[in-house]
């Protein structure tokens, strides 16, 4: 496994520590390392961070949560919610704790009220009388369908100021600027409040508390509306010490390196401004979006230490978690796990359907993206966590169903989840006037909102007894035939990447290839990929799996230099579709290029493109071709386009013994060549999938620990499917021949081998 | 029923007419209508256009046609599929004819080589024998996956003049300017080939061609590339006598009055250019990008004219038809249709997939969308035809699945659909260096590439056997509890407008809420709207029927003032979610909002919107929402605003007895408070379900021809439902009850009622 403090490396991030508050900064940080350890000790009660799965009360296992909110679910009815989700297997109950409903006036706090409403010590109580740990949600801001998320509106209000700003200085609907002084200074009344309470519940303590959740959905809110923040008090732009120009001062030697860097004439880092990623049209444009997004997101791992340690400062001492609030938003996290240290647990939320707009069920594409959720977390470090899994839905149309949700959640399990938190498990009334959608916050959740059972919850109960049935399954891993060395700078290039030149092949462009080209057709051909980072060192050794690169056309030095280095030690890389021209500060960078005898590879536009390829015929690119009009010497032309006869793909042995393959096109999974292209490819460079599977549509995750294997056949599709299977785990040293599977639609079949 | 000529009143499209090219126009125009008739009288064999179906062969029946390619079947096997789609209840064979396979070399034309790729004659023959009718698609354009669309390789290459720009004068990729000089010269001399072949069998000659459809997805090709066609030489865009000019010159009195329009300074019509619909920034740019786009479409229109009177001229005499590329495109062809004359049939393409892009499978947004189109055709005059109904795809991922077709099928009948074409029935190679996408074009079809029969042939021979025993559908009429005035400007503004002002509800933003809103609502209240063409009077004797108007910020003078009629008649309108206050060329006009008593009707930007209206709490706006400030004198206010006290809902009685409830919100159906609004406002105008059903997620259908009816129940989702269902048919006297009904998933049930 990976060493969680090296995956950083190679990220180019610089200038993050100057921007914690002096008044904060001191104390806090002791305050966290002291806490640090406190619950890591070994079997003792409470949540345990392991490498490659959590330990609970001593024990190795899956965390099975369900968010049951004290503030709408009857008091009267707490305990027997509680039981009943016990009675499902679950470990574990997690709550937001709102702030506007425990400040509903300035400096106002009301806790101690004997309805349920304000009463979370009672709740706190009644977990812990029914064995039931607790992971607490205090925000400051929550979302959960709240009134501005939770934030007071008497704060929101009163303090216009501390809105977040679009870059031409509107709202960005009611969020907050995280950093802005006056939300920080409420936000600290607000811990110093609330913490204590909590921290007299923590396991430490002999209570139910064993986990603290910091704010909600970090960049989410800002996100999904289509901006960053740019309040231009918190973030101090055109401001004398301010952050902005400090974050500037810090990546740039001065402002005339500053001015070279983003083709501008600005006369100090104090009048410097940033660019909006809708308006850039060059290289030096995109720099200067991609430095302002990186000081944005150092602002929000301020904001998280900031918040660490205001709750290390009031006595909490269980493990920080958080919960980006998309799979692909982990690696907009890397700035803040740097700070955070080693008692922080990064997971994501997973829902297949919020509305409309999404598809009405969990479908394959949304499979892949699973996928990736899981493994980047894996990669960085983490047992894989799902802090919000879906368990209904704020609205009631498009129906969630029990199935597809049986579906969804072992769909998760199969590629690597190892906890998880349904969002809701319980519903309830809003308390008064702080509800967004109506009165009742019933979420079509396992248990309603009036408290009725819903098919839902057999299908949760079903799901926890097969993971307490088969709690080994915690510590299994996912059987691999090859690598993908993932950049984080794919991923997180979405928030701020519109622009595409002449011959670029952006980071967007890459991560799309990436997950409906390469990964839809290893899928689809039964192949089994894993992530390993491309940031890190730590997977270099492992020369015996081959490893595909996605080039786009910008790629850090260091990365490039770490594909050197693999090959140079007798590696085997399918590099696809293009060569790195420039490196992640978009400075001309060709050392990988160079590494393979410098190609001429260039961009077409051509109408059709039909590959034939190492015997594979007809393969159809949809997407970016690269034709190489120079090959390395001694490379191997392994595929030609059928109608131009431009060379497409070839095969190279390197300095060192490597073995590179460079195929020149990116595509959408939308045929079988495409299965065949990866297959044929990955052969080639020595890998064969453990599974065969007569069925593309039917996807497989083999999982093993020791000498148990489980076999995960998906159907995620709404009409039966039928297919051949076999499989060699590594836990038997024969072929098992499962002979015709049959799946109903839309269901994961976990077949133990 | 409409009469066809008069949807197109209140369109405000002038100038059409002087587009023709003055050597084509006469004599073309003379062949249309002298062979208008000849296939219209009633009994003979072919295909006769009735208002509410297709006469075949003197029979009212469905049309149930298989698309099969001549240059693609092996000729051997043609005999075969042919007597397999008939097994199928099939009735018509369907195939293009390529340009590109039949004049290989400029002039050098071959249709009479032995081999099947050029022998159409011989396959024309064979589907007689059959006893097959014929539906030819002789181009010039069709698509199917060839390159250039089956457009020769030297006309493409030897006249990039002829190709389609965008406003930016760059290639709109290989696609051509429809009324390019020399794309016409060529486009008529393949017609002067193709078409006295087609001639010699047609049903006059005793042959089996039946039908002949003009072009293909007319206006797709560019669109889908995201662009109209500037092409500067064709358009005339800057030309003395070119066609924009001359389109300007007929719609504006002189430049002063354009520039007035445009808020521009053009010198003269001749230096007049159009603006880009991504730069509109004012009303004044949108009413010259909207002028810009009627002129394009009058410019398809004429090509279409030409082509009609080409084939005419060369002896063609059975009706023409033409295939909008997606369901929301046919409102594109309103000024064909005007000048195609009645021996015309506009049907649309209906293809749930077509790679990742789209949902895996059938889904009810997809229904909604079908619905619409069906309805749109219906009210046009037209028996809803899918001349592209989906048996296959190009790509084999996602999987195109028997079952989900056979569901998508049945979808179509309940909301109308008369007649269809399975694309592709069969499959084959492409002939050599053609195809797009590989040599073999097998498409999934039920027939595969090597003849094999798929279970799809079980799906459409199934629903082919359904539509053979329950004939009396083909004549049968969906019954309707209320009507929508659609505004066809709405569906066509999705191709020009992207301009949203203040205070603007856009035509865009009105046809997105009439899919999600109003129309996903009702129908998960088991209400069955049913369309009423808002520029035609037809509809206004039916005085029983309430009438929803989604009311844009934009609604033509006539169209406005038709409302105003309609409830000085005494009829019921409910009107969402905003009164217009600019007529179709976006100048002030307010006939509807005076005849309501001038209320004060404004756009609020609020977070939270919940609505208590008429006994229904707690519903939520997820849109925009406008507050009425001045309610009109007599007006009873329905609803307000729950927390802040605006009123969002009033009814008036109007002068002449009418009544009309005013709501000024719109919203995405996502709740059930979006249904019980419907409901309960509905009821107030006097309109009741016919049908009642216990569970949302089943939509239903009732379709009466005299006293047989069928209750189709629909089930789109992933998991199997259950519903209590009961109906009251116009056909029967009482409630007929159906119990509880159980639907697997993905099916649709008829149920003889």
């Amino acid at each position: 496994m990976i060493d969680r403090r090296v995956f950083l490396s190679g990220m180019g991030i610089a200038g993050l520590e100057t921007l914690l508050p002096r008044h904060l900064s001191s104390t806090a940080l002791q305050s966290a390392n002291r806490a640090a350890h406190m619950s890591n000790a070994p079997g003792m009660r409470g949540i345990r961070l392991m490498e490659d799965c959590l330990e609970i009360d001593g024990r190795k296992t899956f965390l099975i949560s369900g968010e049951m909110h004290y503030f709408r679910a009857p008091k009267a009815d707490w305990r027997r919610r509680m039981e009943l989700f016990k009675e499902a297997s679950g470990n574990c109950i997690a709550t937001y704790i709102p702030w506007a409903v425990h400040e509903p006036q300035p400096g106002k706090f009301l806790f101690e009220s004997g309805d349920g409403v304000h009463d979370f010590e009672s709740f706190l109580g009644a977990a812990g009388a029914a064995g039931l740990l607790v992971l607490v949600r205090p925000g400051p801001f929550v979302g959960s369908e709240l009134i501005h998320g939770g934030i007071p509106d008497w704060l929101i209000k009163g303090h216009p100021e501390l809105l977040a700003r679009t870059i031409d200085d509107k709202h960005l609907g009611d969020t907050v600027s995280y950093v802005h002084p006056i939300y920080l200074e409420n936000v600290t009344r607000w811990f110093r409040q609330v913490c204590p309470i909590i921290a007299r519940h923590t396991v430490q303590q002999g209570g139910p508390v064993a986990m603290m959740q910091l704010d909600n959905e970090l960049t989410g809110l800002h996100l999904w509306r289509g901006s960053l923040d740019y309040n231009r008090e918190s973030m101090g732009i055109g401001k004398s010490g301010g952050r902005y120009p400090d974050f500037l001062r810090g990546r740039y030697d001065g402002v005339a390196s500053l001015n070279d860097a983003y083709g501008a004439h600005f006369e100090s880092f104090e009048t410097a401004t940033p660019i909006s990623p809708d308006r850039c049209k060059c290289l030096a444009d995109l720099r200067r979006a991609k430095d302002y997004f990186e000081f944005y997101l150092g602002t929000v791992q301020e904001y998280a230490r900031i918040l660490a340690g205001l709750a290390r400062e009031n006595g909490i001492g269980v493990p920080f978690c958080h919960n980006a609030g998309e799979p692909n938003m982990s690696p907009l996290f890397l700035e803040t796990l740097r700070s955070q240290g080693k008692d922080f647990l990064l997971g994501t939320d997973s829902y297949y359907n919020l509305g409309q707009d999404r598809p009405d069920n969990p479908t394959a594409p949304a499979s892949v993206d699973i996928f990736c959720s899981m493994e980047m977390l894996r990669i960085m470090g983490y047992p894989p966590m799902v802090f919000e899994l879906q368990g209904g839905s704020p609205y009631n149309w498009p129906p969630i169903q029990a199935g597809d949700c049986a579906a969804w959640y072992r769909m998760h399990l199969a590629y690597g989840m190892k906890g998880s938190n349904y969002y809701v498990f319980s519903g309830g009334p809003n308390p008064p006037r702080l509800g967004q959608t109506s009165d009742d916050y019933d979420y079509g959740a396992a248990i309603g909102g009036g408290g009725e059972i819903r098919p839902l919850y057999g299908a949760q109960k079903e799901f926890g007894t097969f993971l307490m049935d088969n709690e080994w399954l915690a510590e299994a891993e996912r059987e691999a035939d090859f690598h993908v060395a993932l950049d984080f700078d794919l991923p997180r290039s979405l928030r701020y990447w519109k622009y595409n030149g002449e011959q670029l092949f952006s980071n967007p462009s890459a991560w799309e290839f990436l997950r409906k080209g390469l990964l839809t057709s290893s899928f689809c051909a039964a192949l089994s990929p894993a992530f390993c980072d491309l940031g890190s060192d730590a997977w270099l050794g492992d020369g015996q799996m081959p490893l595909v690169v996605i080039g786009s056309s910008c790629m850090a030095t260091a990365k490039q230099e770490r594909i050197v280095r693999f090959l140079e030690n007798k590696g085997s890389a399918l590099i696809t579709p293009t060569l790195p021209a420039y490196d992640e500060i978009f400075k001309p960078s060709t050392i990988l290029s160079d590494f393979l005898g410098n190609p001429m590879v260039r961009n077409q536009q051509r109408e059709v493109v039909r590959i034939d390829i190492a015997g594979a015929h007809n393969i159809t690119s949809n997407g970016a071709v690269f034709t190489t009009t120079k090959l390395p010497a001694g490379a191997e032309v392994l595929g030609v386009d059928e109608f131009s006869g431009d060379v497409i793909a070839w095969q190279l042995t390197t300095k060192g013994g490597g073995k590179a393959i460079f195929l020149g096109m990116s595509w959408s999974h939308g045929r079988i060549e495409h299965q065949q292209l990866v297959s044929t490819l990955l052969a080639r460079l020595g890998a064969q999938s453990k599974i065969t599977c007569t069925n593309p549509a039917v996807w497989t995750s083999l999982r093993t620990k020791g000498n148990r294997s489980v076999l995960f056949l998906m159907n995620l599709f709404s009409q039966p499917a039928d297919a051949d299977v076999t499989c060699q785990p590594k836990s038997r040293n024969a072929t098992v021949k499962l002979g015709r599977v049959h799946l109903e639609p839309m269901t994961v079949k976990c077949i133990e081998v």
